[in-house]
């Protein structure tokens, strides 16, 4: 079910709030000892909530599409009395005295909170396999990765305990898991969603967005958590639309690139027969599609990393003294950030801005861009290389060299599930925008999913 | 005489632009071999020029009040065709194909170009003593150094070769040598003025500005250089206004704030005693003089220091192999610049952005600071440090605490003398406005000039 369709039940009285918020603790209860998914349950107050607004609904007081809705945030987004822990054992008692502006937009919303999502160590990995609260599962295949660093969102909407979840994208942590669990991961224009309360890991990477089971939940969420937020100075004031595709909507004689050179390069063939799959779906609903060069995105992947190693030893280097409450994988990083030079750093910076000149013109020539999310299906848990193209690549590097780069950029980039692999695992397709299109890339997702680009449900229980 | 007294001399027939440029021409020949403030003559394409300039005035071809002005550019601004070596070595034999935006317009505005002046070498310092090109010499005593970065700038205007002086300002470097050359000193909001074709020094810190011998005549300048320029992305779209301030011009009202504390503290009692009454006169106008507290400066300066290192180390590494081609002042500061980590670096600019949150409350308190600009006068040729409120100081450090604060919060700030120390030399009266307040600070300026702060011509010749 998507939250437009409980929210018809919820409307058409077939079904409460407090049912519907019962039957996801009830799930998570159920499902989370294997899946790993929530390190903190809200199971109780969300219950207490539930009554609540169902009490409103029958006083006829609605407060949109997201009233009883069960959602959950990454463990990254403070929540004023519950603990937050970051993932990390530094963080593992700290109980915030206020919350994350996009908690506070999706509480007044009427979204209900069931609980905190389990994540990458400081957001700072992809796989998921947190040391501290346990390695997060694929509900597709309980041997793999969710990826992350939104490991725990992907899978409790993958796993279908809530109908979204908050994520915070970096460097593709929103997108991979999503690609690797088969939902929709949206990672908005950098500063359309307040950080407001959101642990940092690059300061000028970082994205915050939902996780869902369809492209319009998406853009509920994202009606509800976009805009300026004077509490967040990194926020646009660009105006806010209403980011909802239409019903049946149309993609004709929409600009479709497709970056042919390291995009379609050294893939796991499912991964590209599904990607050329969706596009010539698109082609057929009147989209056109063309082949484009980029600029070299080998060079932005490389200024991506050095930014974010940069900046993420400079949000955690008070804590680095006291090296045993880090997991090997994120010390690593910290240790390569804290040995790079300031000057490296500056010149990184000065490149990204000539990278994003150059990229610009990009958007007279076409729409949109699609590519795979990933070049890879979920790799199993403990794996560290994945062999694509004939050659070993680490499992990091692989999962994020498409989608990093529109960290740099800025732009707005969804992942849409688009097949299933020979194994039976979901394969992401990647739809980027130009700066503030979001809707334009939803409109895109929506089509495609209308047409026919979607998978089954997880069928894990 | 000033830009504004030497048009009129033109526009009446008193003096050709062939007169006046000449003239500069002979005064250049005859003082720079002991002021070394030229690294370059452009005398002879200057009087063809002039041929032209008055050409056009005889057709009725008025290019408006710089038209037929001579004035000169510190040799960090590319000019087309002529020798650019930014005081160093490694641009010993640069001939740039273009030029600087600033030089482009102000050409175009009629000023005509005498030479190129001599300059801290790659502008990273504040004594003029370049190695390379010789170091320049204070009009007031050429015992003394004119200040720096553009210490070349203020020696010309100065010692009226030239009517104006285009300099940049990192850390103080238009404002430091005008307070020693009792000249007047802009550094505008940062990004009012394009900054394509200037060498950067620090890419968040560079400001371009002009150096003259009357407040509306750097009002003149400002008017012609100021303004959005589409080849430097940095630049503003903040809107142009018509800088000159009025004849006659009030500041009845207008609300002065005096930080007494960090801005009066270990001053030579003359620059204190000349800025109170400088001060005090401004009451006498109608100005409501108020004391004000400031967020912590020693904190802004020393963040305002971390990122200039590392910038300046950013730009100058490619050529860091080679060490000889530095001086040892300059090759220690890129030697430290080089040394500082990434982090480090992220959270300095981190704190520079809560800084400038913390200071923008001032503006709801008053209309501009008044402060002086430096605390010393003009120290002598090779004297390391300068003895204020009873303790030793480094020149360089005591030179810059006043002034570098404001090139970390981009705030415009202007210099002009407002009295001659009991050794005769110029002490400068620092006026820092809100963004894009030019206007105001230049008005203000201009009021206490009018109002008879000044001081006299400089006797040297």
């Amino acid at each position: 079910m998507t939250i437009r369709e409980a929210g018809q039940a919820l409307r058409m009285r077939r079904m409460t709030v407090t049912e519907l918020v019962s039957a996801a603790a009830s799930r998570m209860e159920r499902l989370n000892p294997a899946l790993r998914a929530f390190i903190t349950s809200t199971a109780n107050p969300a219950i207490e909530r539930a009554h609540q607004l169902d009490a409103e609904l029958v006083a006829g007081r609605d407060r949109g599409p997201l009233h009883g809705i069960p959602i959950a945030h990454k463990d990254l987004f403070l929540t004023r009395g519950v603990l937050t822990t970051c993932g990390s054992p530094i963080y593992g008692k700290f109980v915030p005295a206020y919350s994350a502006t996009v908690v506070e937009r999706l509480e007044a919303a009427g979204a209900v909170m069931l609980g905190k999502l389990n994540m990458h160590e400081l957001a700072y990995g992809i796989t998921s396999a947190n040391p501290h609260y346990g390695a997060v599962r694929n509900p597709w295949d309980t041997e793999r990765i969710p990826g992350g660093s939104s490991g725990g969102s992907a899978a409790a909407v993958a796993a279908n305990i809530v109908y979204a979840a908050m994520g915070s994208d970096t460097g593709g942590s929103i997108r991979i898991p999503s690609s690797f669990c088969g939902t929709v991961g949206l990672k908005p224009t950098y500063g359309r969603v307040s950080r407001y309360g959101a642990l940092p890991l690059g300061y000028t990477l970082d994205h915050m967005g939902p996780l869902t089971r369809s492209v319009r939940d998406a853009a509920l969420v994202l009606n509800t958590i976009a805009g300026y937020d004077p509490k967040d100075p990194s926020s646009s004031r660009h105006p806010v639309i209403d980011y909802m595709p239409d019903d049946g909507c149309s993609i004709r004689r929409v600009r479709i690139g497709l970056p042919e050179s390291f995009f379609l390069e050294e893939l796991d063939p499912d991964v590209e027969s599904a990607v050329r799959g969706a596009l010539a779906r698109a082609a057929s609903l009147g989209a056109e599609v063309k082949s484009v060069r980029l600029p070299d995105m080998e060079a932005v992947n490389a200024v991506a990393r050095v930014i974010l190693l940069a900046e993420a030893s400079a949000v955690h280097e008070p804590h680095l003294a006291e090296r045993q409450r880090f997991g090997a994988d994120v010390l690593a990083l910290l240790d390569q950030g804290s040995l790079l030079s300031a000057p490296a750093y500056v010149n990184a910076q000065r490149l990204r801005r000539m990278m994003c000149r150059n990229f610009r013109q990009i958007w007279s020539e076409v729409d949109c861009l699609v590519t795979p999310t990933t070049p890879n299906t979920a790799p199993r848990v403990g794996e560290d290389v994945v062999r694509l193209g004939g050659r070993d690549e680490n499992v990091r590097i692989a999962s994020t060299r498409l989608v990093r780069g529109f960290n740099l950029l800025g732009y707005p980039a969804l992942s849409i599930p688009c097949g299933l692999s020979s194994k039976g695992l979901p394969i992401g397709l990647q739809i980027v925008g130009a700066p503030f299109e979001e809707g334009l890339i939803l409109r895109v997702g929506a089509a495609l999913e209308d047409g026919g680009v979607a998978i089954p449900p997880c069928p894990y229980s």
